[in-house]
């Protein structure tokens, strides 16, 4: 059995993911979130789309068995594996902006988004190119009357798992995540193996 | 008055919106849908974002009064008119990739997402820079319980329409949508008219 990674709580981390290989994201605590993006390891310009994922899976909430496509509309992923079955494809990481917008910080944590920017800089990925990221255990749902959307503690607990198998070889940037709101305000680390 | 500028069916435009500027969009037939992105005039990597405006709008349904953020957390436009109240920010333009795999068509149109990047050559917009669109009329209900995405006709009248005010100055792609789903098999033109 392969090594758990830890992410510990509010960082990140970026690796290759080759084509076929699985990529298992662990809830250790329970309760945490991990913004998730990918890009074709061949040529970066090619990355993770909300908007085609969202299209051609028909929902918002994606899970076990759903496709994951790029901007160019080829499957990057499959989830072949949740133990959750709530997780996020809507909004972008948390960001120094964001605490500033939403929470009022005067002095805010860089966030996720930051995280993943110093991440990506090894693939020289540009905090530009870091769009919308599916967030794995993040509880947001949305009223299909109003539209609004709330976020909630996530459905997690210690030991629940997602597992994504990649159709390409693929750049992940991957955190545990940094926003209070999306994790119940504990903060927690992320886990992760990936198996051949 | 100015003048009302027609986007012919199945066709897209561009164009330079300048800051404080006012961009009045009319569904001129009824039942058609203006897949809409920009970017900043001065600095083209920031563009509008589905996730960062709806993660500070806090809905998914964005109306009168909403701002629309761009990728770095700047503002970069508001609507200020809204006569019909249902857009979509959750797909990305259809093209020939979407034609094939929801429609499977083996002979697809370009689609919006094509049109756009035809009209956006103009500015070295390339078409890996096109995200996901801000859907005009476009009707695209979410059931919150199961996530599921429906794509109906749109509940605009000939007339009804919504006006952006530039808080930036901007360019802007717009399209009047080559999906029969979108509009109810139509494909009928779009207007537009910028006020000073």
């Amino acid at each position: 059995m392969q090594q758990l990674t830890i992410i510990p709580p509010r960082s990140g981390t970026s690796f290759i993911l080759k084509k076929n290989q699985r990529l298992k994201v662990v809830d250790v605590e329970g309760e945490q979130v991990s913004d998730f993006i990918c890009y074709n390891l061949h040529d970066k310009a090619e990355y993770l789309s909300s908007g085609r994922t969202i299209d051609y899976a028909e929902t918002i909430y994606l899970t076990k068995g759903n496709l994951f496509y790029s901007n160019r509309s080829n499957v990057m992923f499959e989830m072949i594996e949740d133990t959750v079955g709530q997780h996020d494809f809507l909004l972008t990481p948390c960001s120094a902006e964001m605490f500033r917008i939403i929470y009022g910080d005067t002095n805010p944590h860089r966030g996720c988004f930051g995280n993943l920017c110093q991440a990506l800089k090894e693939y020289e990925i540009a905090p530009d190119n870091i769009p919308t990221c599916f967030n794995i255990f993040m509880n947001v749902p949305v009223d299909g009357v109003t539209g609004k959307v709330s976020v909630l503690p996530p459905k997690s607990k210690a030991g629940d798992h997602v597992t994504l198998q990649a159709k390409m070889d693929l750049i992940v940037g991957m955190t545990a995540c940094s926003a209070g709101m999306s994790n119940n305000f504990s903060y927690k680390p992320i886990g992760y193996v990936i198996e051949e």
